[in-house]
This record gives structure tokens, sequence and C-alpha cells, in this order.
């Protein structure tokens, strides 16, 4: 079991997260948690770091962090003692997670598990720190991105465990977002392609590095919530539905991104890749990539996609480009979303990506930008058609009458 | 140097802290600083483990409060680092602390100093978190009563230091407190038996566990405030002041304990003895045991003061044992104050004693309670008299007009 920030937030989250490994090991199971740290604690604490020093060394973050998940599996452990069921807290490094790399983003390199074992055939129930290994130097440090989750997933991998559920303030994947789709279905099953691309559309489910892994090592995952006795949504490989045809399980709406323009760049061989050399050596991200056709006169225009927070920075390195080059201007366009349907086999079925054209056509919503692959298609409109753009596509899908 | 909880409460205090132990490190010196969690934290995490567990285990209340010295020894190697100072912050177990004996008051064994010395040796201003230590499990434990002084002082020993600096929200140790006696003034030397007598007598300096550390092994401590640069008050041995002659250095004043006074207990061999042990059973401190003399046909009253906290639970004891002895009652007074003087030599000079009685009695202040040792008197009177009661004896004994 998994448990988020938002699961263990208060105590009494905590006593009911804490019930919930109780009664799983009351039917029979031994059950390994891993914690995240309560709530907004992490965020607190590197808010606290950059009060201290603007820049704070990585070395002293990661032993300042890593008491957050300490603070979670201690309380964990503690509700559990509290109900008369024995349980143990183990930091990441008790627990044998061995990373390699460096502080902030270091990778597991494996799990010694003998001791959370012993624990385990005591018939304890073990709450492991997530987010946290034994480092190269015999420090404490985080794992990149993925955190907790990929604590998780790790352990499953390596206790063989039947599965691994990620508890959290969400109930399951859904078809869209209910706060915005009301007819929103929760779906049973999703592939670990799906869920991927889903992650990657912007749906704040679970991070891409953990969904990898899990896949690779073939950890059985249950989407769940923390909050509510329903089951949730089971991530199977792919292999389940080999024959099942082309068909949209989910949409997935991010405003999260903005886009940049490089208005007028001369159609000379190699200016997209010094374009997007010059945003790499920034270390800027970039999604959707679209030149236009070199219809006025022998000029382009390169747009993508971008993280909202590194817009600026990259803008400034797009200009400096954009002078070299001899193009015409840099433009930046922070009223966009990007709103995508993810599911399998569109490669061979291009009405999935027609649906969407004519469904937002018919609503009057102008495409600023279509990306596609085998899984995915995405399109960027205005911010301001964002909501209604969802509505539209899960009825032209017919998401809330449901397969799975 | 010690950096005590107030003096590393909020980012900026743990700033101007780093920059004490910068500073110490420009003039040549090697620092190791013992730090306490920040602020209230402490009390912040048990009082989140209680709503979590009505009595949380003690090793996952170790495992809690001992991340509070992490977030504090972390910051302040971040401060450092972020002035440019090489910095490295150590747990307890890190810092080679080892320990024996139960969980929430495991007693240091040794330390093992080659990672500080190290750190040291490198240039590194080394910050430990205090009152924690490696316990024989392999699991982080805290140290009892003395805490995160003990951790200083036993540090300081080790690495066989010129001096141990004790850094707190005061400027040293005053003949009286000066929020109560205005013209009390700050000490430039105490013994540590005068030191002893006064955390005996209810002043909050530093605990008596980590002075009786600091005098068994010849640690030079230099109790002064981390927000003032002025010296504070040298710690020095009996010896320095042997052939002074008796007088008294300090005064306290403790509101933190009660009387209870079981009333009428036939006056037969070994009755107060019965009572004591009732209360040794229940675990309670006691103080100040008086019996009256057998005045009325045959009864005597037995009292004594015992901390207000336990004061409910010690008065039931009591009453069981009153019935056996067949005793009339058992009294609690709750609004009692204790006054002390400490000093050195007052054995061979009743002069001491007699000035407190007679400096009382001219106040019209009545006195319940008297003890003596040769290093202190202190008689326990109404609580509304209890700092007229310290103004009177300050003048008394002259102490705003000092020797040291």
């Amino acid at each position: 079991m998994k448990f988020g920030g938002t699961s263990v937030a208060d105590p009494e989250k905590i006593q009911r997260a804490a019930e919930r490994a109780i009664a799983a090991r009351r039917r029979g199971a031994a059950v390994a948690v891993v914690v995240s740290a309560p709530g907004e604690l992490t965020d607190e604490l590197i808010a606290l770091a950059e009060r201290v020093a603007p820049d704070p060394d990585g070395r002293e973050l990661d032993q300042l962090v890593t008491t957050g998940e300490q603070v979670g599996v201690a309380l964990f452990a503690m509700a559990c003692r509290a109900r008369g069921v024995p349980a143990v807290s183990l930091t990441g490094p008790q627990a044998g997670f061995e990373a390699v790399g460096a502080y902030g983003r270091a990778q597991v390199r494996r799990i010694r598990t003998r001791r959370i074992l012993r624990h385990l055939r005591a018939g304890e129930i073990v709450a492991v720190a997530g987010f946290q290994a034994l480092g190269p130097d015999g420090d404490t440090v985080t794992l990149g991105r993925g955190g907790s989750d990929l604590s998780a997933v790790a352990l499953a991998s390596a206790l063989k465990t039947d599965f691994c559920e990620i508890y959290s303030d969400v109930k399951g994947i859904y078809t869209a977002d209910p706060r915005i789709v009301h007819d929103a279905r929760k779906l049973k099953t999703i592939t670990f392609e799906e869920l991927l691309e889903l992650a990657g559309a912007g749906a704040q489910v679970m991070q891409a590095r953990s969904l990898e892994v899990a896949e690779r090592f073939g950890v059985e995952l249950h989407v769940r919530s923390a909050f509510h006795n329903q089951p949730g949504t089971r991530v199977v490989a792919q292999e389940d539905r080999m024959l099942e045809k082309a068909f949209v399980s989910s949409l997935a709406l991010d405003k999260s991104e903005v886009r940049l323009t490089v208005v007028g760049v001369p159609d000379r061989p190699g200016t997209a890749a010094k374009v997007l050399s010059a945003l790499a050596a920034e270390g800027t991200p970039v999604d959707m990539i679209i030149q236009s056709a070199a219809s006025r006169g022998g000029v382009n225009d390169i747009s993508f996609m971008t993280p909202r927070g590194g817009a600026a920075k990259a803008k400034k390195a797009l200009e400096a480009v954009a002078r070299r080059l001899g193009a015409e201007r840099v433009d930046l366009n922070e009223q966009v979303a990007k709103v995508s349907a993810v599911g399998t086999g569109f490669r061979h079925s291009p009405k999935i990506a027609a649906t969407m054209f004519e469904a937002l056509a018919a609503h009057g919503i102008n495409i600023h930008m279509i990306s596609a692959s085998d899984l995915r298609v995405s399109c960027v409109v205005d911010q301001k058609d964002a909501e209604s753009a969802l509505r539209a596509l899960h009825k032209a899908y017919g998401l809330s009458r449901g397969r799975r």
C-alpha cells in the first residue's frame, strides 16, 4: 500500500489509513506500507530552507526534507499500535533502500529486503518512509521525480507482492475530470501505456517514472481512494487488451503549459534544430513542436508548448536565437490549454482524431495546434474554451457509457 | 557551541546562530555545534503523536521526535553554507553518539568521534543533532532528561574542547530573576554545585544531569545569550573559590510545586516511611519532607512539596495510605511557592538562613516550610507573597552589589 500526502494529512486521516492496513492484515495479508510526508509538510520544509539559504545545499536539503516522511511513518506505526496491531516504522535506509546518483534526484539501485521481511514474518505492519534511500556516502538521499510512488513500486517489485495499492484523494482514473464533466465515469482498468500518456497529457495521477518501473517489473497497480471503500482503477498490461479495437479511454486537460512561437524563421535547413538546441541548452522541456509550412515567402513559424513556470526564461533564450537566425519575433501565448484523448490503436483508426476535430469545430472552438500518436490525440485551444471542449469530447466519444 | 530551541526558533535566528559559529571559526577555532529542535517543534510533534495514539509507542515516538533536531541541524548547516562557509549536518547516529537504555531515556555510552574529527579537520563547521544517539537496536533513540545540553557536554568532553558555550535566550545566571528583581545582577562565574542547587530550586538554566557530566569530565561551560554579544556566566569548579567565605550567589523562585500534607498521622515508628513508600511506588518526586513534632495527642502532620502536574495522582495514593494508617485527612495547597538562596558554605554560617527568616518576617511573609543544606536555604511561602519575598531577599543579601 502507498499513502500519499493528502491521505495522511492529519491525525484522523492517518488513523483511517492505518485502519486500511489493519483490515488487509486481518484478511490474511502481509502488509508493507509506503507513507509520504503528511499534507504540505515537504513544501513547508522547503520554504523554511529557502528562508535560511536562497539556494540550499543539496545534501542538507535532503537531510531536511527526508524528515517529512519519517514523521509520516512514525505516526502511521503509532496509529497501528494504538489499535493493538504490531507495527514498525522504517526510514528508507533502515528499510534497505539503496540509491546511486546525486542528492535530490537519486535512483534506487536495489532494496535489501532482509529487515522488512523479518518484520513481516513477525506479523508486523511495516511502514516505510517513501522518497528516500541510503546514498553512496552513507547519508539519506531523496529520489527524484516519482518520489513515494516509485518507492512503493520498487518495494512491491522487490517483495514480489501480489499487487500494489496506490491510495490518494482520487477515487481512480476517470474518463475525464469529474469536476468538469459531470457524467465522467471511473474506469475499472487502464493500461500502463494509456496511464503514461495521461500523465504526459497533464493528468496528475502517478509519476511517469514509477509507472515505467511498474510496467517493466510487472507490478500490478490499483489506484484508489483513501477515503472510500469502492474499488478504484486497476492498471493492467497491454497484452490483456490486444484484441480489442481502437477506442478512447480517458480525456485529459492541461493548463500548465503555454505556447511559444518563433515567427518568421527563414526557411533554411537546420533552423528548427538550432531553435530546439537553444531550448535544450536551457533545460526547457518542449512538447508538441509544430513547424508551419513555408507559405509566406520562404519563412516558417515554429511553435511548441512548454511549462508555464519556465516560459519567461525560454522566451529570452529564443529571442537570442531568433536574432541570430534573422527571425521576426517571439510570441508568448499564456491563454492556452491542451485537451487530449488517450486510448489505444489510434494509428489504425483516423476516425478518433477526426471525431475530435469535428466535435471542437461543431462547438466553434478554434484549434491552435494538433499532435497525435498511437495512444493520444491532443489539441491546443484557447483557455476560455477548455472546459467546454472537454465536455464536448466526452460526449462525442460516448465516454459516459463504458466498456471498462 | 550549543543552541537551544529558542535560539533557532525561526530562519532569522538560525542565521544569527550560524553567524556566531562562523565568527568563532574566523577567529581560528574548530567549531562543533549541537543544535536543538527549532522553537516548539518537539512539542508540536508530541502533540501530533498524542492525537494519533493516546499512549504512543516509545520506539515510534523517538523515531518521530528525533526529526525535530534533524530539521534544526540541516537548516543550521544550510545557513553556514549560504554564507560561503563549509558546513555539514549530522544526526546523532551519524555523529557517532552511541547510547544504551530504553527509548525516550537512553544514556550516552560513548561518542565515536572519527567522522566529526574528519569534518573538523577539513575546516567544516559540524552541526550535530542534539538529544539523540544510535540505540542498541540500530535505531535512533532520544536521551533522557538533559537532552541537547547533555549532547553538548558529552561532545565537548569527547572532543576535549577548550570550552562549551551554552547559548539560549537568557544572558547568563543572575542573582535573581531580572523580570522580578530589577537590580538583579548577572554573575561572572558560578560553581557547578551552586548551579546544580539552582536547577534543583526551580531555576530553568541547564539540566542537572548535563551539569553533573560537565563537572565530572571537567568541561568548562559558558552560559550566554544567543542574541547579545556580552559575555555570560562561566561555570567554574568549586576549588577556584574554596578560600572564599560563605555567601549567597543567587536566588531562585519556583512555582512549579504544590504542598501535600497528611494530617493527623498516629505517631508510631515507620509511619513516615509508609507514606513515602506509597509515593515512591507511584513514581511521585518529593522535595522538602517535613514531619511536624507530635504536639497534638500523639499525632503528626507529614508535609512535602511535589510537582504540580502529578499532585492529583499523589493525593489519591496518599488518601489510600492515610486510611490504612488511621490518619485524619490529606490536604493539598496549590497556592504556594518556594524561594531559595543558593551559595557556598552555609553550613558554617547560620547567619545566611537567619537573614532569610528575618527578611521575610520583616515583610510580614509567612513561612510554611523550611529546608537547608550547605549550598541552599529554601522557604515555602504563599504564592501571593512570592515576588515580594524574592525582592526582599535580594536586598537583604546585598546581591545588587556584586563580588562576582
